[in-house]
Parts: C-alpha cells; sequence; structure tokens
C-alpha cells in the first residue's frame, strides 16, 4: 500500500488506544501491556477490551470493540491468531484505522500460519485499517506515553533516537538499557511479520519524522529490497543511522525463516547496501547504544585521533593496542605540548606521550586539570579518551578525591573543543558491595549530563568511536 | 641467575614480610600497602620500616631494617628509586633472601634510571638476594595473606589459577575483577621491569607450583625470548595457559618501552609462539576471566557444537550470528530429540530448533526442565547455551518464578553430561534501582555453585568458549 506519513504519524502519536484481550491475569500478556499503559500513564483514552472482565486494574472492561463509546486511534491484539479474526472484522466495521497484532502463529508458522496471516492482510485492505505485526510488540512512545511494549519501567524521558525491530525481545531490551545509559528515545517500533507496515515505511517516516534525529534498526530481512534501499540511502543522507542485520550465518537464516518468516538475503549484499548507504553497522544491542551516546555527543566523523590518558602505564598500553585494531590512530603529543605537560606531570611514575600516563589513577586536582587541558590542546587531538580508574583512584582519594576528578572533567570539557569519552566500570560485583555501583552510576549520569560520554570498558568506547568514523 | 623453585617458592609463600616506607599517610603507596597486609590479616609477622614514625595502624615502626628483631623472608620497598641504594645495601648485610622494588624511575625512565636499575641488579647479586620489579606492586597471595597489591578488599578465597602481570595496574584490576566473577587465585604477581626475576621465572615457577592449575599472563615483552618460548612450550603441554600480550602497534609498543622498558618483539612472532604451544590468546581483563571461567567449568576443548536456548526469536538469531563469527557450530537438533521437544513445547511462540526458542523468557517450571533435559540430551551438543531473560522473565514470574528457573538450570546441570553457559545481565543501571543489580549478583554466584558458568553477555560467553576451543 502506498505509503503515508500522516497515516504512521497518528498511529505512533495515537490519541486513543484499546487493548483487546487486557487482562487481571499476571501471567498474560494482556495483563502486562495493559500494566505498561496504566503506569506510564498514556495521555489518551484507553479501553481495556475483554469478554470474560468486568474491570482490569480498576477500570472498566468492554465485552468487545463495539461496546467502546469512541472508535479509538488504534487498536493492540493480544489475543491468540485464530480468534483474531473475528475482531479485525469489528475493527472494519467501527472504522478503526490502525491495528497491532501481538500474537504469534501467522506465517512464521508455517502454511496455515500463513493463510490467517493474508486472510488478515485482506481484512485490513477491505476495512481500509493499517497494520502491525502480527508477532511483534508494538510501539513505545515517551512523547504520548504509549507503551505497548511489556515495560512499565521504560523512561518517560523525550529523546530524539527511534528504533525499529523486527524483534520483540530487543525492542523491550535497548528500551531499558537505553534508559540504563542515558539514551532517550523519540519511538521504539517493533513491527514483526511486517505483513503491512514494514521495514521501508518505519525508516521512512522516522527519517521524515522531526521528532526524530537518530534512526536505529534491527533487521531480519527486508520485506522489498529495492525500495528498502532506496530508501535507507535517502535517509541515511540525511539523518544518522544504525543498522543491526542478523542472518549471517546458516543456523541465523533458519532462525529467521523461524522467527518472523523473514528472508534474511545475502550478508555480502547487505554490507555492501549499509556501507553505500552511509549508515553505520552495529552488532548487538550494547554496541548499538555505544553509537548512538557517540553519535549524541562527538557527532558524525569526529575524526580517528585519539589522545589516550589514564593513571597507569598497562591501561594505555592496551588502550594502543585497542585502538590500532579498530583502525583509531594514537598520534606522538605536539612538541610544544609535551613540553609544556612535562613541567606539569613532573611526578613520580607519570609518562608524558600519547598514551599519557598520569602517574596514579587520581592525582591532585590541579595537576589533573593542566593535565587534561593541555592534553585537549594538543592540536592533532580529535577525541580525548580518559580511563578514570575509579577503582583505584577510590583507595587513594576517598569520596572527596573522585568528586574532584568528576569537577575537573566537566570544566575541562565545557572549555575545550575537544569531545570528551570517559572510561568508567565498577569495582566489585559481589551481592554485598554495591557501594561502588551506586558511585559509578551516579558519576555516568552526572558525566552526561555535563557533555562527556561513558561507556563501561576502553574497548566499547573505541569500537564505538571507530563506528562514527565509518571504520569498521 | 639460574632458575631455583625453592627460591621462587619462598617468595610467593614468604613466613615474614617487612615493608620499608609503611606510612599513616593516606595518599601514600606505603600506607594502602600496609593497609591491605592489615586488612587481609597477613599470616606472619609484618615489620613495618619508617624512620619518621613511631607507630603505623597501631602497630610499632622500625627506624631501618637493621632494627627488625628477624631476617625477614621478604623486604618491600615502597621508596622512591634514588633512596633505595641505601636500604637494598642493608638487605645484603642482613642477609635478606628477597626483595620487592615498588619504585618507577628505573630502566623505564631512560639512562639515569637504568644505571640505577644495574646498580640494584649488582648490589642484589653480591648480596645473594633475588629481586621482583622495580616498578611493579608485587605479590597477592591468598594463602598466606600476602597481599603487597592495593587491594585490602581483594578475596581471601584460595584458588587455583595464577596470574603473572608486567602491568601493576593489571594485577589489581585482575584480582578484583576475579573476585566479582568468582575467580580464585592461588597467586597474581606484579613483576614490572624484571630487572631479575621475569616472566620466564614465573611462568616455570607456576608451571611446577601444584597449588596453580591455570596460569595467565598480561606481557608487555620478554626478556630472554627464548627460554621463554620453550618455557611456554612445556607449561603449555601440562596446563592451561592464557596470554594476553600487548605491543601490536607502534603506539602500543612506544607505550610499552616507557611503561616498563621492554621490547614488545614482533606482534606475528607472538602469535605464532602462543598458537604454536598450544596456550590460549586474551586481549584484555575482561575476556581473559571469561576464559578462565570457561577452563575451569568446561575444560580444555569441550567441543565447539552448541545449543542456543532462550525465550525469544530475536537473541536466538543474533547469538547463531556471533556463534558463526567465533567459528562455533550451531548444528540442526537431532531428529529424535526435535520430535520430542516439539510434543513439550507446544506453546504459542515456541520455535523448537536450534537455536531453541522457548517462547517466552520465562516457561513455567515443568516445560522448562523437560525442555532443557532434552536439550542437553541432544547427541550433537557440546555446550548447551542459555539466556536466562531474567530482565523479561522477571516481569512474568516474579521472584518464585525466577528462583524455580535457577532451580531448573541446577537439576538439569547435575544430572546430564553437558556444561551449560548461562547467559545474565541487568535489567538497567539507573542509581535508584539496585534491585535487580542485586537478585543478579546473588543468581550469579549460585549458578556458579553449581556448575553453571555465568557470562554478562552471549558476546562474551561465545568467545570465551572459542577461545578454549582454540579457535582465534
Amino acid at each position: 500500500m502506498e505509503y503515508d506519513f500522516e497515516q504512521i504519524d497518528s498511529i505512533i502519536n495515537a490519541k486513543s488506544v484499546a487493548v483487546v484481550g487486557a487482562s487481571n491475569s499476571p501471567t498474560k500478556f494482556g495483563y502486562l501491556v495493559t500494566r505498561s499503559q496504566v503506569t506510564m500513564g498514556f495521555s489518551g483514552p484507553l479501553y481495556l477490551v475483554n469478554q470474560n472482565e468486568d474491570e482490569i486494574m480498576g477500570r472498566p472492561a468492554y465485552p468487545d470493540l463495539r461496546s467502546v463509546p469512541e472508535t479509538p486511534d488504534l487498536v493492540y491484539l493480544t489475543i491468540p491468531a485464530h480468534r483474531s479474526m473475528d475482531v479485525l472484522s469489528d475493527c472494519a466495521s467501527i472504522g478503526v484505522k490502525a491495528v497491532i497484532m501481538m500474537a504469534s502463529g501467522f506465517r512464521e508458522a508455517g502454511e496455515r500460519g500463513k493463510a490467517l496471516e493474508d486472510e488478515a492482510l485482506r481484512i485490513a485492505r477491505d476495512g481500509g485499517f493499517r497494520m502491525i505485526g502480527p508477532n511483534c510488540f508494538g510501539i513505545y512512545n515517551p512523547r504520548n506515553r504509549l507503551t505497548l511494549l511489556p515495560g512499565h519501567d521504560f523512561s518517560s524521558n523525550v529523546g530524539d533516537v527511534a528504533f525499529i525491530s523486527q524483534s520483540g525481545g530487543f525492542s523491550a531490551h535497548v528500551a531499558r538499557q537505553g534508559k540504563s545509559v542515558g539514551v532517550d528515545f523519540s519511538a521504539v517500533v517493533s513491527y514483526g511479520n511486517a505483513a503491512d507496515l514494514d521495514e521501508t515505511d518505519f525508516m521512512r517516516y522516522f527519517g521524515e519524522d522531526r521528532a526524530t534525529g537518530i534512526i536505529t534498526a534491527y533487521l531480519e530481512g527486508a520485506r522489498r529490497p529495492e525500495q528498502f534501499a532506496r530508501v535507507l540511502r535517502e535517509t541515511a543522507s540525511s539523518k544518522p543511522v544504525v543498522i543491526w542485520k542478523v542472518g549471517r550465518s546458516e543456523s541465523s537464516r533458519r532462525a529467521v525463516v523461524s522467527h518472523t518468516g523473514s528472508l534474511a538475503g545475502s550478508p555480502e549484499l547487505w554490507d555492501a547496501l549499509i556501507a553505500q548507504s552511509g549508515a553505520i553497522e552495529a552488532s548487538g544491542v550494547d554496541e548499538l547504544l555505544d553509537i548512538v551516546l557517540a553519535l549524541k555527543l562527538f557527532g558524525m566523523s569526529p575524526g580517528r585521533r585519539l589522545l589516550i590518558c589514564g593513571g597507569g602505564g598497562g591501561l594505555g598500553t592496551c588502550a594502543a593496542d585497542l585502538a590500532w585494531a579498530h583502525g583509531l590512530d594514537v598520534p606522538a603529543l605536539d612538541g610544544e605540548v609535551f613540553s609544556r605537560m612535562h613541567d606539569t606531570l613532573d611526578r613520580a611514575g607519570a609518562v608524558v606521550g600519547n598514551p599519557l600516563d598520569i602517574g596514579a589513577p587520581l592525582i591532585p586536582a590541579p595537576f589533573l586539570e593542566a593535565a587534561l587541558s593541555q592534553a585537549a590542546s594538543n592540536p592533532t587531538t580529535d577525541i580525548l579518551v580518559f580511563d578514570l580508574a575509579v577503582n583505584f583512584g577510590y583507595d587513594i582519594a576517598g569520596d572527596f578525591g573522585i568528586e574532584r576528578a568528576l569537577e575537573v572533567l566537566t570544566d575541562v570539557r565545557s572549555h575545550s573543543r575537544v569531545p570528551i569519552a570517559a572510561v568508567l566500570y565498577s569495582r566489585s560485583f559481589d551481592p554485598d558491595d554495591m557501594r561502588f555501583e551506586t558511585m559509578i552510576r551516579r558519576m555516568r549520569k552526572r558525566l552526561h549530563g555535563s557533555g562527556v560520554a561513558v561507556f563501561p570498558t576502553m574497548d566499547r568506547a573505541l569500537r564505538a568511536i571507530a563506528a562514527i568514523n565509518g571504520l569498521r
């Protein structure tokens, strides 16, 4: 069917929603999705439909769609596949414009399922409504607080990152991990089998959507390969696009067919398409979010010349190896900066150079400030990467020292043209030792707030920096 | 100097120690190392030496080594390089057999430092004592509770993993992360510049040491390349050896010289040496510890045929891609197992195959138990990899459901010939949400205790399994 921006927009930003299959029974998906709506506080009317219940979570339940007092913008079906056709007919008869079908058991499940999916699509076409799914979770949108993904604890912060996902599990996983690492979304869409609206539609929609600045996607295949290729090229020329495409191995392609009934296509062709379009390739949830964080704080193609800095010789040596493996440069320091820094860091154990070893995990704030400012002024530096090594530093400097180091980092960032990546990890993961974990989470939040990107390992920091420079 | 097992053994398992430069001042290393000794409760006499203090942490301080009431097995120097020569002469004159020199400012710092290091070595040779360092942290040994690394919070559990490290920072980092992930050590040795005892000596020692079952090492170079190659081949033929060798790039080799004054050598020659010797290559702290965990629970070369299992289609698809990238196999299920499992998992959303999608993150325990038992009985499975997806499962099943899933996993493990790797990660890292973090840490501890290896991501699990199968 013809692409129509307004049509998709009125689904993503739906003003009223009915959930068919809403439930009080905690083991049902109809319970989870209703709880998500209620907890998140969906901004419009929410109609809960279940013929066996009078009320659900303290709200009135309707026996069927025809009893709902208005025609909702969006109907969400969380009922088994074989019971869906009658409800779809109801949707058509009351003039619904959009339906999300959560159930599996359609095209991905073999011939009988495929016939059912064809039937659903026929009802949608005849009834004049669009469909997301089947075999999907649907939409999370913090702007209208629509959360049809099972995520009562998702963030209510509005961001500008869209995630389009053929997998329901990963749509929820990315939304949750995004909250963890400080990535906020314009919307997340899990679209499963793509019987009607597909990756091409959503890519084009988020490309045109002004609320979205960065588009990310988990893809198992493309239903309309040529159209998708064209739309991806157009979209990636105006916004950063990050693509995680699975289906590289025989076993993985087998899994793709049984998961969403998709054809994975040739990995080589996909690699070529992604590279030619200027999109960035990712290969997992963590990497995808690391790349988004790097894009948000460093922009596209910030340059590949790093100044690697920390308190310790081993960490710099190891980081230089990682940089090399990812195609990044660690050039020698400019002569003038070298001399100035040499005067500043005239301390036991410090080794002035690139990588730069400040001598101890944390040094007194005035020295740290001077050294980092000089590092940030180095003319051949595109990004300053600082390993905070709080794990060791804390022993030496305590809460106060850590606090001062954070202030220094924030300060240097605000005065410098050079972006900063900080590497920050937890000391220990014992069940009985949460003090450091708490401290590190707070530090990360503060650093993100002041424009310093935080990564949990040097490898992840450098991998993300390489990706946004088009190196892979 | 000639290798002598007893000599090194009496250093590692020292019965009495003197710390020269012990201090009450929290910013000094002499404070950290004394605190570590006191907190860990070193099993023998600990003599604290500082000419400016009468007592340190409530213990008597001696003005110099000659005032100490007995000749200690080991003397630890945490005083500046230029003040060390006199103390070394004292060591010789009272008949000390072993000295660790912590200070930097020797060979790695240029000509003057090199002369100082030569002088130190001359005093040691003339005085008949062995030396670790300079420019190192020294030893952590939970057997005698000797902790000359800055690690008052290290584990006091005795294990059988040795870590030999040219970097001090990484020696402390590995010891701490090891505690986190449940890897216990026989000993950790940070040896820095290797003026006297070097990587060849320690590799040979831990090869012969009956308390050590797995040897791991972070190396910047080898002072005696031919001897090291021979010792590595001999050692790796009798015990698993994991080598993390840095110095692959020009900037990294530059850093190696200024860090420990080592020559990194050719990366190609090192790769060949490690591969020929049968040792396993690692490239970071996390990977090194993942490999150790895999070795401990799966042994060497457990086989590369995986059965990947979890509740969700995307995660299996993605895992199959990762397996392929790491050279592992995800073969189709045996026909008979397929049929039996098909009867068991006749549930909405379940997809029987390899990868195996159980349909939901957590399914009722009897079904989970049956499915996992069948999976473990599949004749073409070497390792069962189960993604616990607690993040989602918790919403459905709550504490009780998670508890039951753990019991099932433990039960299946105890009845099966097939090792199990579990993937388990935290839901969210918000400063204000530590409940899941705590739960996941407890789960990991329990699973390790029952012989299930836990990894924080699918990628790390598969990378470690590939490594212990010699794939890299």
